[in-house]
């Protein structure tokens, strides 16, 4: 099984108002609501391409019970959250029917004690060994050490287990230095993390900073890696329009399952491509098309060079 | 006992925002959550001077269980809410901390069935009796008959209970047919039932549509009151600042808890006057003031004629 590790899980809540105006009220005409947080996002576009994938993380309180019996409907996933005594985290997406854009509004996480911290790291490490690979997604709710996914990686490369990072700022930084197999910034999160906005310049600085393989994704330009096997870019046929949400995670979604089934970069890379762009195509927020995704597979453009050996 | 109905409860959450900017991603650096719906507020105000109260109305999903577990921990609340396959809704009020505004988003609440209306029929009829005085507060779920609380009063004036009705648009103009003992309506309800902006007149005009008496809410300059034993303004004594969430409520509250123990009506409105005006200058959304209340009901003024007999 692949693990997917979701420490600030969410409900996330979609709201489409006619036209969002400040100071005033208003009717929310649609209410969607689905498990959030990235890891999540990523298992469950891993258990769509028929993996079986285990979720751990923190849940807690009424928001947390009903992500638990959302996931337990998802075929293939199995449910390993660590419970918490503080609530899961809501998020709210709200969607303006006459722009389209989207006002999103974040709530923070519960505060995690450090004996819950703990009890995650116990129950992390009796999963990982059973694990093919291992994805951290995500920022860390409070009270979590800003170094915890560093802790996390070593865990998992002990155990000799592939582990992939996604995060930002400060945690990502500290993870990167734990020497993870795979990090996948967003072009905003690996100019934070290496200083430079030249993406070819900072991929090769990221894996400087520890990382085994860069995998940075560019939004409508694809992905930019740098692995110790050779430099890429993969870039979709077309530029897709529709909501960017999830692309990111069904990018590392791909990659992942590229990685387990062992498949050479290109072709986790042309993957991890139409996945994303079949998500921002999907008519939900976060899902994929399938359709898409299989005819975009092999239009995707994977250029570039293999190392010298 | 008091009976509250609320047929569209909520869960109302509070989220504060450093400056709401639509269309840009927020972190919430506060939440708060709490039961909602005018029929539950007015019973926690009920419930706070002392009164025994029972809830009813409708509770489905998670959000209902959070709602009613809340109530549960209220001294002198009883839960009898009936409950509905679709989901108790959310309210979240977006509160600007740099401007002080507030930006509500209503979900619409759950659809009400035929069968779940039938059930809710027989539940109320079961309770009427037993109560001293009944509210009807609020607006009505989708699926619930737009001539739902005309029934409901009907009910009550059949089982010799009083009942207050504060609703609007078309059930008020509804309800107030079947000849409610009091309606509560806010200056801009009372200008949409009766078509006049001047209160004096429309209080008036609302009494000849049906009600008994007509108690207007007019914000800042406190109530209008028009009933068969006369006529009557009371006056907050000095203009208070603060938040006006639930200031309504607890007028009702006020003019509930004075007719049960049978309190002349300019006592009864000078109770009502002071526990809003205690409401808009606590702390928290939607709870009175003790001292406060306790404070500005002597200096409440209550102008007015007794009619003739």
């Amino acid at each position: 099984m692949i693990l997917t590790v979701t420490l600030n899980t969410a409900l996330d809540l979609t709201y489409r108002v006619p036209s969002l105006r400040p100071h005033s009220s208003h009717r929310v005409t649609e209410v969607t609501e689905r498990p959030g947080g990235k890891g999540l996002n990523v298992a469950r576009v891993l258990a769509a391409l028929g993996h079986e994938v285990t979720v751990t993380g923190f849940t807690g309180g009424a928001t947390g019970r009903v992500v638990q019996d959302r996931l337990t409907a998802v075929p293939g996933l199995v449910d390993a959250l660590v419970p918490v005594t503080g609530p899961t985290r809501r998020t709210v997406a709200v969607v303006d029917e006459r722009s389209g854009d989207t006002t999103q509004l974040n709530e923070p996480g519960p505060t995690v004690t450090s004996a819950e911290w703990s009890a995650f790291q116990e129950a992390y490490e009796d999963l990982v060994p059973a694990a093919s690979a291992v994805a951290l997604c995500g920022s860390l709710p409070p009270g979590v050490p800003v170094g915890a996914y560093a802790g996390l990686v070593r865990t998992a490369k002990a155990a000799g287990v592939p582990v992939l990072l996604d995060t930002s700022g400060e945690p990502l930084r500290r993870g990167v230095a734990a020497r993870p197999d795979v990090v996948k910034p967003n072009a905003d999160e690996l100019a934070e993390l290496t200083g430079s906005h030249e993406p070819l310049r900072a991929t090769q600085d990221a894996r400087r900073r520890g990382a085994l393989a860069v995998v940075a994704s560019l939004g409508t330009e694809g992905l930019l890696a740098a692995t110790p096997e050779g430099r890429w870019r993969a870039t979709p046929p077309t530029r897709v329009h529709g909501n960017p949400t999830g692309a990111g995670d069904a990018v590392v979604a791909g990659l992942l399952s590229g990685l387990v089934e062992r498949l050479p970069w290109p072709d986790r890379l042309a993957r991890a491509t139409a996945l994303a762009a079949a998500t921002v195509l999907a008519p939900v927020a976060g899902e994929f098309d399938r359709t898409a995704y299989e005819e975009l597979l092999d239009r995707v453009t994977v250029t570039g060079e293999v190392s010298a050996a």
